[in-house]
């Protein structure tokens, strides 16, 4: 099995290099990343690290910012990141931290820290343990903040 | 025929479970069943569902969040959901339930089973009974709060 | 000839069987008609009829609902309308009649056999007299309320 | 060389007829017109006229409304011709002249020939004399208006 | 290797010559430069400068006016540089310089050929050093105004 790694120069975190550090804590896949400059560079990088590095999935990490035009861009890759896995028939787990969801820069280290270590550990079971997944089917799940946890009847 | 059924951990009720009571109880069909992360998963997901687990069709199960920003999640994966399709000339019948629209953890647990279960009758029409469909057409149907009715002249 | 009628079981006036009355009185051609549960099932189905059941042009008929989520909800499936054009190279005539467009029932009713019948007959202006709509070019044709016109100078 | 003209019913003015006195104007180039009802039916249109009709560029002109839900339509219209340019590799201009773009009937009228002329002039120059607008890159061309011209520093 | 530039006649700086001239002093590369009316024009331009002349990489230069309509045109523009990427698995470098960024005149005047020098090292880095942008993953690099560096813990 083959895990691509997309990450940023923008981000303010090198959420690759975590992303690559959980993976190798969870199972013996061969890694192959690239950096990108911003969020928008992130989809054709990915469909790269599908087609030509032969990746099973790939991990598509990037820290959008806070002001109105930084939410577009994300929206605009998020767009292409589901494009691309339409195009190719693999899985890319997007994995965005946005400036806004925290309240100063130590906070924003911590959760870019911990959705990534959550999110590697999703797509080595998609990859992996698809069955695990079926068993957390409902039980709502979060990277990063606590979960919320299933609706109580 | 074969009927693929995709949800979300994310999600805080086992929508997947629900839809594949339903299913079993109006034809005798196989079931595919995955589970991924979260809605923008679903995507390709119910893509792979259709080419590689040859489903007829497919369920796309999913509960956004109530923020901004989960809003324009379900807008990216409904848009995706609508290009797979296209590219693979299949029905998904997307089956989201938006956190908001109820206002306590026990109605937004029954609204998710409820039109779950009412989409999963639809799902068996499509494949198996279209011309029910067709009967109903312009009648003004809902998925889990009460019907609208047809307008009054 | 062939046209392809699709319309929703969630729309509160039978704008299928309209648009097909319709179609009759200006020619003789074959009719392929769908019902979908909504808006969003449209695309698809459009696909299939133009694809499988050899349809030279299609009329999509839905009513959005009035609220927010509603409004995006055909904001994806006008997209995915056109984007099935463009796969297909062939035109498919969108009638939407948002339920906030009108004041009441009636007018719902009414608004929503006007502009279907309007359009069904640019339907078929458009595969059998093409030259008849570059007659009536910015004119300031509307479908259901009365034509804006020409704009003075 | 052949230049394909796309217009509507709906618009106020007929930009469709602007468009051909102007490009006959500027060259002796073979023109193919259609009209469909509205700015949604363009892409598609478009598309026929580039693969059946063997048309180098298309000019797409339009009139959307002044509501919320005409600046809607315009967006799906606007991406659907991307989308078909991109499908196609072939340049589609887009003329779009905004109602609420005007004070008065007038002033629309004006607006509408004047961009439609100066972007004829546009579409000449992308087939025939590519070289010309690589000469005014970055001086702030603008159609209709007057131009904004290039930034001080 | 081929490097190629796109840009605008709407744009208030030439953007284009500017590009040039930075690719120039890092590298020696082929250039090849199409200028277009508007920032929509672009996606289509890339295309043709990656399949018919053979780019290996182009920089898309443009400058969205300050109103509402320009940020949806730059959005629709944004969407077909990403279908664009991943219809060609080339990268774009998306160099858009937005009016209501700047102060004045001579502030877009600076912050454009900022910006478009930064990116045109961006591109050749893309294209001949990936492994340098590795080393500057998570740094917080921003092109035109100060970096925002590194979230600190």
């Amino acid at each position: 099995m083959r895990v691509g790694v997309a990450d940023t120069t923008f981000s303010r975190v090198d959420m690759g290099a975590i992303a690559i550090d959980e993976l190798r804590k969870h199972a013996s896949v061969a890694i192959e990343r690239v950096t990108v400059p911003g969020i928008k560079d992130l989809p054709v990088a990915c469909k790269n690290l599908i087609e030509q590095q032969k990746c099973d999935i790939v991990m598509a990490l990037g820290m959008p910012g806070g002001k109105e035009k930084d939410r577009l861009c994300a929206h605009e890759a998020s767009q292409g990141l589901i494009m691309c896995q339409l195009m190719t028939s693999t899985h890319i787990i997007e994995v965005f931290v946005h400036e806004d969801e925290t309240n100063d820069e130590s906070e924003l280290a911590w959760l870019s820290e911990q959705r990534t270590r959550e999110h590697a550990v999703n797509a080595i079971k998609l990859i992996l343990h698809p069955k695990e997944l079926i068993k957390e089917a409902g039980t709502g799940q979060r990277q990063g903040f606590s979960d919320a946890g299933p609706a109580r009847r």
